[in-house]
């Protein structure tokens, strides 16, 4: 960790100082954590412009809803952008699998769902449909789905009908 | 978002090609979502280095959790750097009066905990200490807090005795 420490020295050393609080572009990204997805990069995003949600598939859980919910209610953001990606971790395992592995080893079950799946722009579409059913996110007029391909660096946008 | 999915189109151009899925550096980052905070640059990231879970907060909620479970677990990553950061939204309100306004434009009260905090580097200990004392996070020897200055662009650590 210490190498990334000495790496902030020079980001802070051109650092541009400091920006407003609410994200420029009132844009809030839902991604997956997958360490080859560098959303800055691939969306041309500047400091100041989104807010990054990220976790394990970039599934809509709770956690994710709390996010959108804090960043359209409190921040301004008004679009949506989800970014699940090819080759993901979350299609190499089943829940059930994975829930009987950790309780083998600790014994104890988790009493979440790790949130694997299969097919990719379907889970696109089961993360839409989750943002569109809850009763607490105030804007899903700018919704889009989309997988990043991890051989190519392109987003493709996934089809979706509500 | 058109912008955004022309500016993958440069990004794509110049795209390395295809990484291997499980982190390079065995490092899962929890950070907050913050516009501001650009991981990559913060850390001087490569793709394909390191898991970045992020959320309102950085808190270290359930579906952090989840995330870091099934980084550490399923795809090998050993340390965590938890980063807060100055002048977070998250600062600027209680729950229960968040809460409170959900419930008066729905009528529907969160069954979730915003997450709101007071001061920032208690809230990284307590992060910390959510994380050690969870069953399921198999690797706990290396946890690191900081809190990124959004003036300098710089990060500091947090001193914390478990």
């Amino acid at each position: 960790m210490d190498e990334y420490l000495n790496n902030n020295v020079a980001y802070a050393a051109a650092f541009g100082g400091p920006l407003a609080l609410p994200p420029a572009r009132k844009l809030a990204v839902v991604a997956c954590m997958d360490a080859r997805l560098n959303i800055f990069g691939i969306l041309g995003l500047k400091e100041g412009d989104a807010h990054i949600i990220r976790n394990a598939g970039g599934a809509v859980t709770e956690d994710a809803i709390r996010s959108v919910v804090i960043s359209q209610r409190l921040l301004g953001t008004r679009r949506i952008m989800l970014i699940h990606h090819t080759d993901c971790g979350m299609q190499t395992f089943k829940d059930d699998e994975f829930k009987a592995e950790i309780e083998a080893d600790t014994r104890i079950r988790p009493p979440w769902a790790p949130e694997a799946f299969t097919d990719l722009e379907d889970d696109v579409r089961q993360s839409i449909r989750r943002i569109e059913a809850d009763p607490f996110v105030p804007y899903k007029h700018s919704i889009r789905g989309f997988v990043f391909d991890v051989e190519t660096g392109k987003l493709n946008e996934v089809s979706y009908v509500s």
